[in-house]
Parts: C-alpha cells; structure tokens; sequence
C-alpha cells in the first residue's frame, strides 16, 4: 500500500514521510533506513560538525537523503553549507531563524529548500525566501519548537498557503508517530508529515541505550518544555524557542532556577554533559516529544514507516465507513 | 450528510459534537441551537450561580442539552448540582477536579457523565468515578486547560480507553473548529469532538460584541496561557491549570509580574471586571483559544455545526483517494 499526495509526487516518495533531522540523533543510517523505506531521511546537521556530517554522509551511502539545519546556528557557521551541498543532498531543511540567506545557495544547486515554522509569521518569511516545503511543527514535538498545536498550526497554515502559495507544499510535524498521526495530518490538509522521536525511538537512530530505555517507560505526560538544557550546554538559543525533553530529575531540579544553573555552569556543563554521554536518564536533556505515549518499542525505522503508511492508509480507507 | 459513530448513536445524535460548557459564554440558547442542529449542546455552569443556571435551563427551552461544571468549584457549592439535575439534563460534564464525589448522584437521575480530562492520570481517576465519556483536552483550547497537544493526546488516551475500558467514548476537545478538525479527530481515534472557541464566535453565545469583533481581528498566535485572568477575578485554581486567551493589553502588562498583580487586586480587579463587562478586548481576559485562526465570521451555531459535518464527510469520504 502507497499514499500518494503532492509530496510523494513532488519528491518521487513511495511514502509521504520526512524523518525530522534531529540534531546528534539523526544520523545517515537513519536517514538512509528512512530514504530505503520509501520516506525521505534527512541528515541532522544540528550544531555544525563538518567532519560529523562528513561521516554521516559517508554513513547514508548511495541512498538519496538530505540534511537539515538549526538556522542561527548555521549562520555562525555559515561555511558548514557548500560541503553539504556537494553531497548532493535531495533537501536542505532549515529551522529556527531566518532561512533569506541561505536560500539563493541552496537553490543554485537544486536542492528542495524545506523550512520549519512554528508561528505564521516564520511561514511569511519562509515564503519570501522561497521555500518548496513549509513543515509547520507543532509543539508536541521533542526537541526545539514553540508552543501552537498542531491541531490548530496545520490547518492555520493549510488555509495561508492555500491563499498566497498554492505550489508551496504542507508537513505537518510534532507528535505523529503512527498511523492515526499520519491520517489526521494529511485530512487537516498537509501533504506529510515529519516525524521525530518515533524514529529517535528506532534502531538506526544515534541514541545512547539508556535514552532508548527511558522512552520506553514514560508516556506523553512525562515530557516538559524548557530551556535547561540549552543553559547546561550554553547554547544560545533565540527568544521564543524552548525544547521539549524527559521531564527527569534534571528539569525538576533546576526549573525556575536558570538564573542559578548559569551562575553554576563550570560544573554543571559538564555534568550534564558527561551525564549525557553515559546514557543516563535523570541528569541530563533526554530529547522526546509528547509521542513518547504512543511508543512501546525500539525498532528498525523501515519497519516503522511501513506500518505507520500502511495503518494510515488502512484508516483512510475506513473513513468512508463512518458516513450515514 | 451525518456522521455515524459510537458518540451519535449512544446519544442518539445526528452529529458527533458537543459544543463545550463555556463559562459565562455558554448559555440556553446555544445549547438548544447546538441540539437542535443535531449535536449535543451543554450549559456552561462555571463558577455557579443558581440564577444563572435556571434562566439559562429556561432559554434552552424543550431542547435537550446538558451542563457542565467546573469540579473543583462545585466542590464548594454541592448545592447547585441538584436544580441543574431536576431539569433532567441529558448529560453532565464534570472538568477540572475530582468527579468521584458527584458521579453517584449523577448516574442516580440517569445522565450521561461526562469528564473532561488533560492528563492520562486524570483519565484514570474519570475512570474508576464511572465516567461515560471522556474528553480529552489539548491544550489549544481556548479557557482553562493544561499543554498537552490533541494530536498525541487524543490516541494516548484512545489506547488508554481501548485496553481498559472500551465500552468509554472518547471526544476530542481543543482547537476543533472545521471539518478538518473533526475528520482528523476521528481518525486519531475520538468518537466525536468537543467545540468551544468555534461556537464562542456564533451568534447565540453569550459574548460581548466587541469580544467577537477581536476574535475575528485574531490569528492562532494571538493567544496565550496564562493565570492572570484566574489573579485578577480572585479565583482559586488548582495548580497546572491555566487559561488560554487573547494575548493583549492585559497578558502583555502583567506577564512575569503574578505578585505584583495580586497586591494590586484592590484597584486591578475591579478594572479588569469593568472591562470584561464593556467588551473592551485589552484591558481583560477575551476567551478563545487557537482556533481563532480558523473563524473568519461569527454565525449562527447550526449553521456551524452542520457545516463542520458535511465538510468532515467531504474529507472522510475522499481519505481513499490518497492510497495509491
């Protein structure tokens, strides 16, 4: 079974599914299980590590994938792009900031500019740059974003695109992890979605096991929005951008107290760190969304977007059952 | 057209939507229109005022409709569930409290109970009162709430309901404003939906004009969750809930500034109240959520109603044509 939509056709999908480019998590094995599953995966470029992205290419091999960006990071650092863009890569997704300058280079080289937007001024400004794709991210999602729901930010966006962009394509992100997510999104009036932690929550993702484990126990209410783990990592994050993460010991510890974690940041930094990189689940960001509810196993990402394509369709299908 | 689900026909509706028990804003005569258009309308009972509750019964005339009531306030005054029984309401909606201590007397006069719920453990304790349906709430709603999204909420709970208690509908509520909302809703797996900000901008609800002539000035980011409105007008709520509305004058002034606003209540209250009553949209709480991007007109409530169905048919029926 195959669903077919403008995003599908526009991109040669078999699957209107983009797998989100999570920062450390989405590298180019996950990219390229999603690519092979009939998705397209995108490479996350996170922070800027030419030589991590280097590898993850390297890692995604033949498959056709493409790489996103956390945009105001990326115009720190804004030699990162060409030895993305001599990859090849199918799509360059930009997120949170200002996408306008990167877009003409992108453009050069033919890739497929996706711009992720959490309020519809970021759709305005996405528009006037050019964007093939606006992913309207709901903040049900892990990671980065704002707080609109997706319930509301999708159809809002549908109906802006429908008015001043037309060819513009729609993805729906923020808490879709199954079948029923995927339906939804498409009846709301997106073209596909982009999917986060359900594919954190697979085999290929760069996940440490301890993190894997702890997603496993928690449900949709045992994440929070907040700005802690940018503060241990001292990132400096625009206004207006929190990150939803495993509400643990660590965001309980120090919410309302950021002022203090600052003042700490010689040995909190690299607590958190260390606590990170040892896989723990309490003691520092461990980056899953509100679908944490809806997921009850780690497994390959092809397994995942064929069941999740297939259950959709499924449901669709069924649809019609509930007319009178 | 109409809709055929488990909601429609365990309440012998012609449409799966019940239109939310707003305080102040949802009175008689938007319950009866709700009714009367096939769904199930239900009188906001709020903070509880016998007056109140007995004229609006009256203006809902020999329509059936139900009533809603905020729990924890009726916890204070027990006294007013009893009149609202006598007028056998069709249903009553319990949100934001323990429903345990009234579900006896409840079933006792045979309506439907209905709890509203935000968190799985919330869905838990509606369970074991005995709930009939439950609503679960996204927190695009607009009025008090709590953050979870509809889009991970809505087939958490599902899952919830499906393995410990099937015979329990399930209605979706927040952001629900168009047929896309109820389509999506129901393949998330909800057997009907709950809609408050769309019928807050119909002709019938009982909000000031020049609070519906701002909704109609309002996008999907215009709003915020905030507990102002609860400090201003002396209210008590429990902890987590806040109240999503119009972000303006009022959520700008005193954002960050809870304490100073609670010391200043002598000269702020009464401001606020005076506001509120002239329809002044920023020097008060103008009660919508973010579905105000959706609502381009205020209309009569039937008309929206059954605009919502037939759109939502349109989509169900057309789902199959996205499988390839």
């Amino acid at each position: 079974v195959t669903l077919r939509t403008r995003l599908t056709e526009r991109l040669g999908l078999r699957h209107p599914i983009l797998s989100a480019p999570m920062a450390l998590a989405g590298g180019g094995r996950l990219a390229a299980a999603v690519t092979a599953a009939g998705g397209l995966g995108l490479i996350g470029g996170g922070y800027g590590d030419a030589a991590w992205l280097a590898r993850e290419f390297d890692a995604a091999g033949n498959q056709p994938v493409g790489c996103g960006f956390i945009t105001w990071s990326l115009a720190k650092q804004p030699g990162l792009l060409d030895p993305v863009l001599e990859r090849k890569p199918r799509a360059v997704m930009l997120s949170f900031g200002d996408p306008t300058p990167f877009a003409a280079t992108i453009a050069k080289v033919g890739a497929t500019l996706i711009c992720q937007c959490q309020t519809l001024e970021h759709v305005r400004q996405a528009l006037d740059a050019g964007a093939a794709i606006i992913v309207a991210q709901g903040g049900e999602a892990g990671g980065h974003g704002m707080g609109r729901g997706g319930m509301t930010l999708v159809p809002e966006v549908a109906d802006h695109l429908a008015a001043h962009a037309p060819e513009t394509l729609l993805v729906a992100a923020g808490g879709v992890a199954d079948g029923r997510g995927l339906a939804a999104a498409l009846l709301l009036g997106a073209d596909g979605v982009l999917v986060g932690t359900r594919l954190w929550a697979s085999a290929e993702a760069l996940v440490h096991p301890g993190h894997h484990a702890a997603i496993l126990g928690s449900a949709g209410d045992s994440t929070v929005r907040t700005s802690l783990p940018d503060i241990a990592r001292e990132l400096d994050w625009p206004a207006g951008f929190t990150a939803r993460t495993r509400r643990n010991a660590f965001t309980e510890r120090w919410s309302g107290r950021e002022a203090e974690l600052k003042e700490k940041i010689a040995t909190e930094g690299p607590r958190y760190r260390d606590a990170f990189a040892a896989g723990d689940a309490e003691e520092t960001g461990v980056w899953f969304g509100e679908a944490a509810g809806l997921i009850h196993a780690i497994e390959p990402a092809g397994a995942i977007i064929e069941r999740m394509a297939e259950d959709a369709a499924a449901r669709l299908a069924k649809g019609r059952s509930l007319i009178a």
